[in-house]
């Protein structure tokens, strides 16, 4: 088997690709999980080294031992015995003496090992892999947030022309909630817990053992760097990977907005931005002439493919009494979702870096309806100056333009009834009426408030 | 139409239950939200006339006003003009005087007001009437994990027999997932922001007349109690509201995993569990003599109904530019969730008030697998005192237990070659290999140890 | 409690709209749910009579009994014995001579009443309410698209200018989609299935008087217009309903994807199409110009609502055994699914009556790509005349159009590379590429096409 | 990168095995996607020489060409020149004459070869691997539960014991349910559309060639034994294709059903069925006596990983105008759901020939509830014989029995005010009364008919 012979786009496409895989396999491949079983289960063998269970040559060949261990070898083995971790015994325990041989995996259960190496290595995942380029991302927004704050952008809501902001004021909203996200993946991250509390949680065989099995538990989790869940019962409470991958969702559904956003301002009538492509690009295999969004596209498409996923999650948070297996195949996929998520983070980074701002086309697009903008500076200010009426006033002149087609400014300074109003207006106030342009509230200054609160936010993880 | 023309089970039916409805009414009706958005109205007009836009006398004109708003008017007025805030906005404007009417609204957009007003329902509701009841769910778990910390109950991994427990570690579990949800629904909920940035988030229009308007919007937003988001559109970030809603479907889906586990212990065979039947309670329509776990079941199916949409909260991360609205109409039934969750809270809590616990059926189930308890224990002893192969070889004796029919205790002491190891043994080991109910480990003392945290984790709440 | 005391968006302002409410209440509503187990239940003494179980006499006390019962009583009933079913049956006995009493619900189960009585108002609803609207809209559609098939319009792809098509035909895609819809769900309907087959399917208690209890069962789903399942538990098959509600959730999302459309037609910068406005209708509580196109957002909107509903039943196909009440509750919700599904076709309707087609920006789009349009006639003619690599020169060529700002046309006609080959083409070719416009393939037949093959389809059922 | 390497289950675990690979990888490969498109190419080249518009000649080379494509060079070329298809188109181009050159891929758009690789693939992959094994299983579930037909089994609900049933009763609900999957399978299969109507759908390249271009189409698709989509744009209508994955999901469903029965029936305290353990197998890695059904339980994971994925495809309904990119990548991940799928077909298949069937403990845990089970019968009996209050007496009587611990069956017929009721029961009633291992009902003869109903249904399929 090649991979293309895979059947997962991850495998022959998204996931090997050599940027998402040289970040990601030294956590997620499966070759990845098998090193982090045997690092857990070195972990053990240490502890019970320190505790005097067994002697300290043990855990040294151990230690020698894991070296050896290949995953082609243990699905070897769980061919024949068909089960996985005591596949990954059975291996270490084959390099060692036999006098050290009854001390591999001793007290445990396969998922005191399992769950603290998912554990780890989602956390390694997210910490050494996600996390960095997610900082990249945010650091290329905040850098043409800033460089565009003070770009006039006509504000769009419901696909309506609405009032206008900067395109830097834009951006700053995906600042702030990738700012956001950043946040809470790692707190998600950061909660992520191992066990080693045996069979059914309460700790039956290692307290054989040991008069405090918690603490012994503390110490194998502490040398890899994990907290104990505050229970367990053959796994560990399922609410904390769970909070991870909503954190990650959450910040892919973030990223799909920032394409759709991105994708429709490429739009043919709006142009505001463009990606600038490569010389031996093709965008389309019959129309030549074609640029089309698909990097945008892409990031769109793949959150629409690992967003339900998380539905599984919340699936899994079910398990019957002290555990049934009906989570074991479908966490196995788990991992893809940290691959798809950094795939769309490192195509959006790529992207921005060549993004083209056409300001020109978003004065154009500006400029289409600068006249009818003033319809709410105007109401509001009337109101103001206590016309009694004025949206319905200025409604009623807003369809009069379009039906006679004279510019609302013309209608407004020339209509008898609000001259009175206008009159109370004060320079600034009447500035914008003059230049719609100028109604754009705190936009710029907004964009660099909200960038620089992030980077001060963030400063602590990059 | 009366409740029954409903067509939402919620309204003829759940939510419409005295419990939930007086808990919930006050926050989550249609009548509660018009309520809300008069609330930020006020809450506006006031922080107009603080800053002297308008005078006092408009605030207090306004405040009188806005009691006789009713719902049913708005949705007159709607009907009319087919646009909800205006209607409102129409509407208490009505009642003031004409020299206080462009007061009203000044400066605001709708969704200044609706995410504002759903904001502060959404922690209102969680606060006042989603916490207390969880706490005392959890309450009601800890007092039972505690009076059954020493029960004797086999664990159950895959549905087969493990090694023992108690019935109250068992629930530990619960007290431990479920302190952790309240704590996770109090931070998202205490995370909930409003906005009062206009049209696009830029404070278009409050900033024709304040130099710093997002000072006033802090003003507007603190009469209330709530925090602006670091940056709006014409909407809320989406991720605080996702991420409440997101710590509800979690504790959710904890619940039905207690219920999945109370009705499977219901089971004809199993039967350690019972509900008390009401006197006059019919089973079946057709077999008088079952006592079916339909309250469990019916939390179960609650879940089922209510954790796929959260997939609809997912969806409506994302709005283009400054916002469409196609999260309009979806997010009008995000508080359904609260009362299909809140539900589902109230059942079990009843439920737990007569819980039945079949301690002899406990003790009759595990009295099955007793013998074959010892196998783990046996093995690991065996190993720590140097047996080669120990795993391995309690598994054939288990074997051979069952095709002979001999108990494995029997066989075990039997065995020369395991007698020189056995020789080996300590007290307590030889204790518990020849009364296996007292393998169980610490649970006794971890469940009390998880009900004392969370009882002292969550005392600042209750 | 009224209306607006409601929490479901559906019982305040959706479902309970005169529109939806009219046609969908005499099915959906609780009040109607219990009509159609009282319909169940007289089929059943009607059957038994037939059968001289029972006299006549008692089918008609049955008959006339059941009209007295009433769904408030039923729920004072349900809450004092904690079974809605017994519920029912107690209320009829009551209203029946002593004589008859036993008779009432004999040899049923609960689900053999619930779950027929949901077969057939699930068929009613969908053959009365839905069908009918959606063969509405599919004229509607019809007409539209007939009278617009030779009305040109810039096809997109990527959201960018491709080739021209006309916008009749762009609206016969939703004809045929709307089209294919129709057919399955009709298909679906016709398929649902009751049963009589008692508390585990077996018809242990009807064979208590029947040789043949199946054609007990035939005859008392016959009178009701129902076919058995092929095998029913306690429960029917759930695949029936499971693939109604599967047929209705993918023609939302067809007419979510025609709302997609719609809207961004509508953006400021496209403006290919509006709707129009009423007289009193206020688009902006504060920007008075806007006409927003809300309720096309609000139809994509309701299926992000309903879409993920659909997993619930699809974890509802898991029962175990010979059935678990888990399913109840969720399947309560399930007329929901129809409420906003009709909401949304009956919106579409009127939005398609007051539709208005910009044909000036139409065209006016159209110029924009006018010249870079010819680049796919172009380059596909060249390659048929031999040109050996007409894909590259051509997109050579439009990058040239765009950096030096000469039309695509102009450089093609005076490249001497290409003289030999244009000249080559014949008239029908070259006028194509003088006249972009022209470029229209078979947009205008394919459109009327389209409708006639589906108004035809679907004569049957109209 | 190796198997290891990758980073899905499907491909270093479950596609990848043997069994599911051999099956599959001939359809769903990136390597057998390439095969298909390129078969697709072949197919559109005959059309045009068979059209005339092109050489025979040019065709036999393009036949020539495309048999030295190779995935490895599309993906190296469209590395280059971004573009998947015109890759492929390129490589193709490369081993023909200048002079044919031209006609590779002429009139057509990327996705006409797409889509219809696609619903070629899926057809094929269904009919050729799909279908066949779960005919297999129907099958061998047929075997199984004619076999057992008479085996008594308590039937079980609310994992209650209700009334007797027989296990080959029990299967026959999976045979008719698995049926009526693999109708709908083969149906949805049969369905699947390609198309060959260029970038917008409106055949505006093919038109340039062809007076007739739907006929030029319909000439391409039969050579590969499809037919075209009624309309369609860049591409087909999305609706086959999720009715196909609809119909898969469908069927994973009742698979799920399937495992968690088998698995419940598993349980130490019921063990009314087993797997049988292969010699080397190792059921726990700590409690070596365990027999877990972790095969089950597999099945119900693979459920809950690829379920939620058709929120995907429900979502890539919707495409923009003549098509946007966001259902791309997504829609590469669909023929995972073919794999996941498949091999917990062949899971099942194999459990199902390795069952074991404890008649003992069936009959044990039925005579747990012997004595109760005649409350069914005995209520509708009285019923029957004019008793005014049958239910209610039953009940009472059974709650009598279980406080003061005498059978139901004792105190009936000792009851004085049963008396004149119980002598009207004719023979056949009176022996269920004492024998209630004789009420099945119909069990064993409806699972005959169900059984030789699919056998006979489905043979044309086998």
């Amino acid at each position: 088997m090649d991979k293309y012979d895979n059947i997962s786009p991850l495998d022959f496409r998204y996931y090997s690709s050599e940027e998402v895989f040289s970040r990601l396999s030294p956590y997620l491949s499966e070759r990845a999980f098998v090193n982090y079983q045997l690092k857990v289960e070195l972990s053990l063998i240490k502890a019970l080294s320190k505790k005097k269970i067994c002697s300290s040559k043990a855990a040294k060949e151990a230690e020698a031992a894991i070296k050896k261990v290949k995953v082609e070898d243990i699905y070897e083995e769980d061919k024949k015995i068909k089960h996985y971790t005591k596949s990954v015994v059975n291996l270490i325990r084959k390099n060692v003496s036999d006098e050290s041989k009854p001390f591999i995996h001793l007290t445990a259960t396969s998922f005191d090992i399992f769950d603290t190496a998912n554990a780890l290595r989602f956390k390694d995942a997210t910490k050494k892999a996600i996390l960095p380029e997610l900082l990249n991302l945010e650091k290329n927004l905040i850098k043409i947030a800033i460089r565009e704050k003070n770009t006039l952008q006509i504000g769009r809501t419901h696909g309506q022309h609405a009032v206008p902001i900067t395109f830097g004021f834009a951006l700053s909203e995906y600042v702030s909630r990738i700012g956001y996200s950043i946040k809470k993946i790692k707190e998600a991250s950061d909660n992520v817990v191992g066990k080693f509390s045996g069979a059914v949680g309460a700790y039956n065989a290692s307290s054989l053992f040991f008069g405090n099995p918690e603490e012994f538990e503390f110490l194998v989790l502490k040398e890899l760097g994990l907290k104990p869940a505050t229970h367990s019962t053959q796994i560990v409470e399922p609410e904390f990977n769970l909070d991870l991958i909503h954190s990650i969702i959450s910040a892919f559904g973030v990223l799909a907005n920032l394409a759709d956003d991105m994708r429709h301002l490429q739009r043919s009538e709006i142009n505001e931005i463009a990606e600038e492509f490569e010389k031996e690009q093709v965008g389309s295999s019959t129309m030549p002439h074609k640029r089309n969004p698909w990097n945008f596209e892409n990031v769109k498409s793949m959150w629409k493919e690992f967003m339900p996923r998380i539905t599984t999650i919340y699936m899994d948070q079910i398990s019957e009494h002290q555990r049934d297996l009906t989570n074991s195949a479908s966490q196995r996929f788990m991992p893809e979702i940290f691959a798809g998520f950094l795939d769309s983070i490192l195509r959006l980074n790529k992207l921005l870096n060549k993004l083209i701002v056409n300001k020109e086309c978003m004065i154009k697009n500006f400029e289409m309806s600068k006249d009818m903008i003033i319809a709410e500076p105007l109401y509001i200010l009337l109101s103001y100056y206590r016309h009694p009426n004025a949206h319905e006033e200025i409604r009623k002149l807003t369809l009069e333009s379009q039906q006679r087609k004279i510019p609302l400014k013309d209608l407004v300074f020339k209509d008898d009834n609000l001259k009175r109003y206008l009159s109370k207006f004060n320079k600034k106030q009447i500035e914008i009426i003059k230049n719609p342009e100028r109604y754009t509230g705190i936009a710029a200054k907004k964009a660099e408030k909200v960038c620089r609160y992030w980077e001060k936010e963030l400063s602590s993880l990059a």
